[in-house]
């Protein structure tokens, strides 16, 4: 099933929080539900939480009855608000309420609204499956049956609505026939990794061997992976930002001559920036200092260390063999092929 | 207090399990009591491991009353092998039990076996010590006020009998004046950097700060760090074999431009040997799918989940900056100078 879809005027999503022990279907009823699913981590992952904040919006609509066009415009803008606030640091769940929110209050009437609201994110929901599926398939042409590839993070159809961005690539290869091994990093301090990334290439019936993400060294050493594939939260002009984890992992490809590719779609360029315009996200010592989110409150080390927690760290586009977009594989020089292919 | 000692006929460790939750220490008045706690990693760590089979051997000549010196040789023979198969790839804990045995069968009396075996296992504890401080003194030339050092696993008291051999060189830098940070690798699977490295640290009030294993690189990219040292379990003549991780830090700081030192006694060194020799330990594949040691049985992956947990990498040696021994600091060309100063 998707990630995330609409069905009854109620957000079904796949709670991965339980994963991968149990999988559970959380229905969100109305958009403090809604909001208590994004903030707690039910729902992550870029493309998905787009699609959330849109559905989101439309969940307004639809939680109650209203007399007139003027209080359900209120509401929904309310909910908005509340929605985006929910995760202050993900533009994709902003981008999502917006357009939507943009969409509905074109509405005359209250059922004009709604159904306006409903389409604009069911729009954004089947796009990001339209766009996962075609990347993937333009990315698979980098790899070979018999390739055994390295991966950080979920970028799987957990990530997204459904299908995946880096995962998608790989889906799409042994969809194509290709006979394809994966080996995944943990990823920590979340581990979405071992909790999300194995769950859902297992559910596939695809290889997959899971490290930690201090042995992706030695897996390039042994020739047990030979490419790299990551996803990107946001790409600058120099730089990819993602995943706290994938720079060393570039580095590694770099040192051992593995290419390193990114898989995004062309909604990750923020092509005017540089990466020292972006401030990197600093996240709670509690991620460190407790084993994992999973694991309540066992303590991993003393309760008063200092903890540096970088959310993401970047990756110099040097060090990126190619970008996979649903517009066509980019090669460098990127200074001159990223505007030309994404048209930007 | 030292990691491991000798009181009232009694084996007194630092529980490492508890850490760094408790201080406690844990009384060993037999050997199956102190095979349990080798077993359950209560003591581990190469030179803490010897001392540990030392005095096991000890342990088992005064554990009972004897009525012949036929009867203790025997007894102390049985407690040695059964201490051994406790960890049965810990080449220390062998050198340790062995040694102590050698001397205490030459023992004439009941008495002399006593004396022979606790006298040579302090010698081997105190001898740890001794060459630890040495190292430190050598090593700590290396490190200036204002450094910055990364470091992986635990090598200081908690790993020997007192001091450390990496963090033994940083104890000493510090001592010495410098000031010195250090960022500590939580070094999964099981922890020893957050658990025990910073736990060791700020009991000495020396700056530490813990990371995942994954922000290594942005530590060097950022200029957060400006010099890496390590531990060995092994260095053979093409290769240091260390904690997994070690090698991905050292194609970090090679890219990075960073100095990358081992230190480790000259009992680590097997120059007779060379990489391919050797095979890594693999080890259980519970100890990543459930979050840690410490956690119990919270599953952070797929019950079924394929996994590789490889306990060491190699380290190609053409990737270590100096070697930091009890002898001196031994710089390239190793395959000339190691032998030289290490008289091998």
């Amino acid at each position: 099933m998707r990630t995330i879809l609409w069905e009854n005027n109620t957000i079904k999503l796949i709670d991965q929080r339980k994963l991968p022990d149990t999988f559970e279907v959380l229905e969100c009823k109305n958009v403090v539900e809604l909001g208590e699913a994004i903030k707690t981590l039910a729902v992550r992952g870029a493309p998905a939480l787009e699609a959330a904040g849109g559905y989101g919006v439309a969940l307004a609509a639809f939680e109650r009855d209203f007399t007139s066009v003027e209080e359900i415009k209120e509401y929904i803008k309310k909910g908005a608000e509340y929605l985006a606030s929910t995760r202050p640091t993900a533009v994709n769940l902003f981008v999502g309420i917006e357009r939507v929110l943009k969409e509905a209050l074109k509405g005359e009437r209250v059922e004009e609204v709604r159904e306006l609201a409903l389409k604009e994110a069911q729009r954004i929901a089947d796009e990001d499956v339209e766009r996962n599926r075609k990347m993937g398939k333009i990315g698979a042409e980098l790899f070979e049956d018999g390739d055994s590839i390295l991966t950080i993070c979920n970028t799987g159809s957990l990530a997204t609505v459904y299908w995946g961005t880096a995962l998608g690539v790989i889906r799409s290869a042994v969809e194509e026939g290709k006979k394809i091994r994966v080996y995944a990093c943990e990823t920590r301090p979340l581990n979405q990794g071992s909790r999300l990334t194995t769950w859902e290439l297992m559910q596939d019936g695809i290889d997959v061997t899971l490290i930690t993400d201090s042995m992706a060294g030695i897996v390039m050493q042994k020739g047990m992976v030979n490419k790299v594939i990551a996803g990107a939260d946001r790409i600058v002009r120099d730089a990819v930002f993602n995943k706290i984890g994938t720079y060393t992992l570039a580095v590694l490809a770099k040192h051992h001559g593995i290419p390193f590719y990114i898989a995004a779609p062309k909604t990750t360029f923020d092509w005017s920036k540089k990466a020292d315009d972006v401030k990197i996200e600093e996240r709670s010592r509690e991620e460190i200092i407790y084993c994992n989110v999973k694991c309540g409150k066992t303590l991993m080390a003393p309760q008063d260390v200092k903890v540096y927690n970088p959310a993401f760290d970047p990756t110099p586009l040097e060090l990126v063999s190619a970008i996979i977009t649903e517009y066509g594989i980019i090669h460098p020089p990127y200074d001159r092929n990223v505007p030309e292919i994404l048209k930007l």
